[in-house]
């Protein structure tokens, strides 16, 4: 696409993600309605669906021809990454967003071609919107970001998952253990958000498409690397364990994690 | 202490500590110097020491006979509680202070012949102050805070310590598995102030006087229970496990830790 139209869908992008945060806040006024998905650890609430239904209206009427992928299913049935594909998350850390009404996000990712060429995290409570991509920069609402230090992994504090670390999967705790020590939000959203403002040199956890899309287009574009936990590349269709992380952090974590393989 | 004379100084402390916070943010724009004490991770910086100064200073200004423990060894030699006690901390999670110049806290407990009487934690970044005590209420940003629901822990998000959680101490793993997972932020003062604003069930970590003193207060005064992790009381002279959590939650977890010890 060319960086105008770019530009264009990205000031019309962040007003529909807007109106979703005020949707968002709107609805915690009033009372949720919560379902299991998987487990009682595994959550979705009225207000992921109505975003999700609000954000694939909006983004469709946006960009009629795209495909768009969203978690909770309200999208279209995605197997390709040919032309424009949305990647969509109403709502990232619902179990937070459902228990502690802080700490969640709205996400979204837009691919072309398979090009990481969007992204959106919204950390709703926060107020803090990171939107951009490659060829038009990153933004928190509006405000150019800086790209973070490329800090190695002994030097910065690190985004864990609770079952890798406490299972000792992909030698987490030794991960833990090589940084200055781990930090648990239970979003992936809020704490990729951490790894763009330099809060965080990395993060590991199991994604699904909709955890990382907006995460990776914002990460690569601020000179972070997103890979799977084997330094292998990423497939924007499929699930699986998640490093985002500065380049030598990634370095640091790879040799760790590879030498048990 | 007479209500009005503890509301006078309550105010006094609220003044005292926005400046406190001024001072901070305004040291975080220069040069930070950091220092090691016991080990990497364990920082103190010239922000530690220049804000421990000037509270130390202003507490004693307010409340002249009352003697002060504060980390960073500014303050009195304290061996009692007898009389009136100040416990401060003039930065909480330093290394987040450091490393993320976010999610750390200014805190300080009063204690009148050892009952808890005044608690103060600034989230600073997040620029909310929870101020008060048992006998004049506790406020956030001078609004009234509710008690939080006394939700089990199966109901709720837990405030996990990184060591204690990966070395399965005091069963912290089974505690975890028990709630609806573990959150880690570093900060005693910021997981306590969650506890208080229920976004979290309870927290459980290996904590100094400093690091509970004002949240003791704040936990009691608001319905909370504060024990050792055997269930017995806490000294707030000495150092170990503590435990801050609602009834229902502290029960189900001394239950957990208490079969194996």
């Amino acid at each position: 696409m060319e960086k105008q139209a770019l530009q264009q869908l990205n000031q019309a992008v962040q007003t529909v993600f807007q109106q979703a945060r005020q949707h968002v806040l709107t609805k915690m006024g009033e009372k949720l309605t919560v379902a299991e998905k998987t487990s009682r650890k595994d959550l979705v609430t009225n207000v992921d669906r109505s975003n999700e239904l609000f954000l694939v209206q909006q983004l469709r009427q946006l960009d009629p021809q795209a495909h768009i992928l969203a978690e909770e299913g309200l999208g279209d049935h995605v197997t390709s990454l040919a032309g424009h594909v949305w990647i969509v998350d109403p709502i990232d850390g619902t179990m937070n967003f459902v228990h502690q009404r802080n700490h969640f996000a709205i996400m979204a990712g837009y691919y072309v071609d398979g090009e990481p060429t969007l992204g959106y995290i919204f950390d709703v409570m926060g107020n803090r919107l990171y939107a951009g991509g490659p060829q038009i920069g990153v933004t928190v609402n509006g405000q150019p970001l800086a790209k973070p230090a490329d800090l190695p992994l002994s030097d910065g504090l690190f985004g864990a998952s609770a079952p890798l670390l406490i299972h000792n999967r992909f030698q987490m705790q030794a991960v833990v253990d090589a940084s200055l020590g781990p930090r648990i939000m239970g979003s992936a959203g809020i704490q990729i958000s951490q790894v763009l403002a330099g809060e965080l040199v990395g993060y590991l956890s199991y994604l699904r498409p909709w955890d990382f899309a907006a995460g990776r287009v914002l990460a690569e574009s601020l000179g972070l690397v997103v890979s799977q936990v084997d330094g292998t590349p990423v497939n924007m269709l499929s699930s699986g364990a998640v490093l985002v992380a500065t380049k030598r952090a990634q370095r640091a974590i790879l040799a760790i994690v590879t030498q048990t393989m």
